[in-house]
């Protein structure tokens, strides 16, 4: 009964159940996906390479923004199947987007580069509708994640990108207000299509999961609502999902706490773009580099750096050369050599050229990884130890971005504002930054390209 | 180094070395795919709920060819993406394409749903070049399958599907020219879109895994051919395709003998166009409804229908109360009483009326399944018992479709033309069959359209 249990909820989910702080987590997640695709898009060439030599010729007619393009109109709308594709990409290839800790699942980015796609393409939508649609999204992507954890991750599934595609096909069927039944088919659809594996992790292939997984999502609903059959117990049949894509399965426990337990409260904001798991390294690395700037023993006197860290740091983010800007978004090793370096972990220390920097390589080779249990995954011990013999450590508790320590409404704001100016300027990035913000209360939120 | 040995012996591959039971292969997998997708788009709303309500409005410029459509050539043709997901749906809808046995995966259609797309949109491309590419694809696909089975399809992937978008990626990326690093890179892109599971046989969900495995790994080979980063150890790494998909997996082995033992020598045509694990009691059912043709014991006079059957008869097919068309085609009660019945089983038997007759649903309650892990899967044993106690048997030693009893080229024709003609009439059906039969000698492939 999961899939018709799923279904049910969605459909009959209104506006009026979203609670203060659901909504509040809801807008932030909103502004923050798309702070990252227009910064992302800006950024990285996946995105491009995605849109303008790929897709572009295939595109009917242009009805959808693409988030970030900073051409004429005409060059930054495409028709909504590719747009979702697109701004997908761009919202995550960054590594910079929003984490829902408990299972390491991205939500905005599939249900939101769906949703956005198809209210421009279909509207009138109400911000109100807009967002009861985009949580109903995150709920399905969460429940589904917590059902399967840890074993689908630990299998080699990208769980952003698997629970996804199911995510945005209930988002946008939400939109589309399809019943029950027509929801359950959609479901079905989006099911079959499982994208992304870990293998790809550091590569443009990353991002593309989350684009191609909104994309699956939206085709899903539009074909059901046109009455492709699927299967209403896509999720729980023997050879369905849960049990197809892990050796775990508990769908009936979480969706029981569908509407209860609302998963879009428990959503973060990435402080640094890159592996979640390097994270609490970095706070520690950046807090080293305040304390020594100035010193004598400075980071040219470093012997090496000793990390004790939660072994998924390893399995996640062990790339000890990384060639690349992305796969320096994996690697451990160059992370705490620029949180050390530099003091800050931006775009900026991601790049190609900071990569293969020789002094960041230089510093890169003296990290030494110890892994250990006991350290939790929002923790790391961070010790430099000196060519005098000197050490110095920090202990990170909790990392900034976690449940225990959010980024505040400033901080979110000047990551928004950072992104987005880099890529379309100040003026509209302030001008971004009030509408989407505001976009709960809009008339019509396929009316929000004109906004900025 | 699988993904490298696959991509590296694809772009190698060259018409020369396709000796001439493999092109004898290639041609007939070829055109009994084109009679199955022209057949499937006429009978079936699956593809047309595709095309007509859902894709239609975002085709861009419309370069590639419906294959069954049979309106005026504008509304005949769409972008290539749309036509390969619309022509891989139409060719397995009826469930009457090709199978290579080994795996069961029908290996035709997610490869030539892509290609000859692709050809259209990208032309001139000569019958040879398309015909090495096809047969590029769907090596791919069932040196992959053999590499996972049968571990891959116990767990409940449907295993067409997902080996064959990274059939259609290879396939693509050589019709493309892309080098070896290249075509790793698109093998890469394409395994991350596992497409297809068993849950949804009977339901036009099934037909969608085709469409989708086509168009995913065209869109693979278009990245990759304008840059798109993957991993070249995609298929072999510890989170990639071979790990994720199975618990077995054996690619080296399999991948050694690309180019020495061709599978597309053993693909085979179906019989009947239903799930292939039932065609052996529907080969016993046929020649029991021609025996008692004309006795005193009719089927009016059958007690029960009996029948002993390989075990994998009852997890694909073991439906009891098909409702619709598509159902049947997954019921083996279903598969005994129109053998019985109508002596025949073809696309009329598995219409949703059929499946709903009063008649057929008497017989049907009648038959009872007994496995035998001893009775091969191209087996069966089929026994009507009358009420007056005598009994009638058959055993089914090699199905008819199987290596050992393959379908003539008159029944490939008949075949073939009885499907289009339903679809296009006869005279088109002709001059179809005479196009697609002789498409290894045609200069331009992508010019096939006009010819038909």
């Amino acid at each position: 009964m999961a899939t018709l249990q799923l279904a049910s909820w969605a459909t009959n989910l209104q506006y009026a159940n979203l609670t203060s702080d659901v909504l509040l987590a809801a807008n932030k997640s909103f502004y923050n996906w798309a702070g990252c695709a227009i910064g992302g898009f800006a950024s990285q060439p996946a995105p491009q390479i995605a849109l303008n030599s790929t897709l572009g010729p295939f595109s009917g007619p242009a009805t959808s923004s693409i988030l970030g393009a900073n051409g004429s109109i005409s060059h930054s709308f495409a028709d909504a199947q590719i747009a979702a594709f697109v701004n997908g990409i761009a919202s995550h290839v960054d590594d910079y987007d929003d984490t829902h800790l408990e299972t390491i699942i991205h939500p905005a980015g599939p249900v939101a580069s769906a949703l956005l796609a198809i209210a421009e393409a279909y509207g009138p939508v109400t911000g109100q509708d807009f967002m009861t649609a985009f949580v109903a999204g995150v709920e399905t992507e969460c429940k589904l994640g917590l059902s399967v954890w840890p074993q689908h991750y630990d299998v080699g599934w990208h769980i952003t990108s698997t629970t996804g595609s199911i995510g945005a096909a209930v988002a946008v069927s939400k939109l589309l207000s399809l019943d029950k039944n027509h929801t359950a088919q959609a479901i079905g659809i989006a099911s079959t299509q499982v994208i992304g594996m870990q293998a790809f992790f550091g590569s443009d292939t990353k991002s593309f999961h989350i684009g191609r997984a909104a994309q699956s999502g939206m085709l899903a609903a539009l074909l059901a609502k046109n009455g492709y059959t699927s299967a209403s117990d896509a999720l729980e049949a023997k050879y369905g999902w849960l049990h197809v894509v892990s050796t775990r399965e508990n769908a009936t426990a979480y969706f029981d706490q569908l509407g209860r337990e609302w998963e879009i409260k428990k959503n973060t904001f990435k402080p640094y773009p890159c592996g979640i798991v390097m994270h609490p390294t970095i706070d520690g690395a950046i807090q080293l580099a305040n304390e020594i700037s100035g010193r004598s023993s400075t980071i040219e006197n470093v012997k090496s750096v000793e990390l004790r860290v939660n072994p998924e740091v390893l399995v996640l983010t062990g790339k000890s050369s990384p060639q690349t800007g992305l796969e320096g978004k994996f690697s451990i090793y160059h992370a705490a050599a620029i949180g050390l370096l530099y003091g800050e972990a931006t775009p900026s220390q991601f790049t190609d050229e900071v990569v293969k920097n020789s002094t960041v390589v230089t510093l890169r080779r003296k990290v030494n990884v110890t892994i250990d249990d006991g350290v939790p995954t929002d923790a790391a011990y961070v010790m430099l130890q000196f060519d005098d013999g000197t050490k110095l450590e920090k202990h990170v508790e909790h990392v900034k971005g976690s449940m225990e320590n959010p980024l505040t409404d400033e901080e979110l704001k000047k990551k928004f504002m950072e992104q987005v100016t880099l890529a379309i300027g100040p003026d509209r990035a302030q001008r971004a930054y009030d509408t989407f913000t505001q976009a709960e209360q809009l008339e019509d939120i396929g009316k929000i390209r004109g906004m900025y």
